[in-house]
C-alpha cells in the first residue's frame, strides 16, 4: 500500500470516529483499528494527535467548502437558489444522520478553541472562508433583484453561518428536523425577502 | 458544614471547571479537590458522573433562565429593549471572559446529546424553556408595535435562540466580539425592526 493511500486510511477512519465523538474522548488505537494499519505508521505521517487533529479539520473543510464551491457557483440556478440547494444538501445529510454528530468543524471549534491556539486559528479561518463565499453569493443574489438591495450581505453572510451552526447544534439537542425547519422559513422566508 | 453547603460547594466547582473545560475531560477527583471536600461526599449526593453533569445542567439553567426572567420581564423598559438589555447582559460576560467558555447548555448538548438521552431529554427541555420566554417577549414587542405584525413571533424565537447559540460558539473560535456584535446588528437593526 502505497504511503499516501495509508494516511488517507488513517485520516478517513479518524473522521468518522471523530464526528462520531469527538476529538479528546477519540483513542489514536481505536482510529488504527478501524483503518487496519499498525500503530508505528500514524507517527510516520503525524506528528502528534494534534497534528491529527488539525488534518482531520483540513479533511473536514474540504469537503464543506468543496460542496459550497460546486453548490453556490452552479449557473444553472439564480444566486437565492443555489443557496437554498447548498443548505438543502447538507440538511438531507444531517436527516440520514439521525440529526446526530453536528457539523464537525462547529464541534472542533466548541472542544478545541480554548484550548489551542492552532486549533482556534484554523477553524477561525475555515469559518471566514466559508462566510466569504456565501456572502459573494449573497452579493449576486442583490445584484439578480433576489434579495433587497438594502441588506448589509458581509454581515447577512455571517450572521447566517453562525445560526446556521446554532440551528445544527439544536438539531442535536432536539434530536428532529425542527431546528432546520426553522432556519429555512427564517432565512428564506423572512431575512432574505425580497 | 451542613449536608447542602458540601453539595453547594461540590457544584460550584464543578460548574467552573466544567464550563471551562467540558464534561467529559472533567475528572470527579479534580472537582472534589477545588471544592476541598473527601471523595466519600461526592457518592453520597450523586449517583454517579451522569448524574452530577444533569444537576451542572439544573444550575446552569437555572442561572440562565433567572436572568431571562430578571430582564425579560422587567417592566421598566420596553419588551424590544428588556431582550436587547437581556442579550447585552450576557454579552459583557462573555467579554469578562475573554469570549471563551461559551454557553454551558450548548456545550453540553454538543458534547453529551448524541450519547445521553437523559442529557439531551434535559438540556432540549432547558432550551425549549428559553425559547418560550423569548417568544412571551417578542410577543409583548409586537402587541407594543415594536417589531412588525406580520413577524412570526414564535418562529423567531426559535431562530434567535438557535442564532445566538451559533454566534456565542462563533466567538471561541474568532476570540473576539465580532459574532456578538453582528448577532444584535442584524437582530435589531434588520430582523426585529418595525
Amino acid at each position: 500500500m502505497s504511503s499516501e493511500a495509508t494516511k488517507k486510511k488513517i485520516t478517513e477512519a479518524g473522521t468518522a470516529i471523530v464526528h462520531a465523538r469527538g476529538f479528546r474522548a477519540t483513542g489514536i488505537q481505536e482510529v488504527l483499528d478501524r483503518a487496519g494499519v499498525p500503530k508505528g505508521s500514524f507517527y510516520f505521517y503525524f506528528k502528534n494527535k494534534d497534528a491529527f487533529g488539525l488534518a482531520l479539520v483540513e479533511h473536514f473543510s474540504e469537503f464543506w467548502l468543496g460542496r459550497m464551491d460546486e453548490f453556490l457557483l452552479d449557473e444553472g440556478y439564480s444566486p437565492l437558489v443555489r443557496l437554498a440547494r447548498f443548505f438543502g444538501f447538507f440538511h438531507a445529510m444531517f436527516e440520514d444522520m439521525g440529526y446526530r454528530q453536528g457539523c464537525p468543524i462547529g464541534n472542533m471549534a466548541q472542544e478545541m478553541a480554548d484550548i489551542s491556539e492552532e486549533f482556534k486559528d484554523k477553524v477561525g479561518a475555515v469559518m471566514r472562508e466559508a462566510q466569504g463565499k456565501m456572502a459573494q453569493c449573497l452579493r449576486e443574489a442583490q445584484e439578480a433583484g433576489e434579495v433587497s438591495s438594502g441588506l448589509d450581505v458581509d454581515a447577512a453572510a455571517e450572521f447566517l453561518l453562525n445560526a446556521w451552526e446554532g440551528a445544527i447544534l439544536r438539531m442535536k439537542a432536539e434530536g428532529g428536523p425542527g431546528p432546520r425547519n426553522n432556519f429555512e422559513h427564517m432565512v428564506f422566508g423572512t431575512i432574505l425577502r425580497a
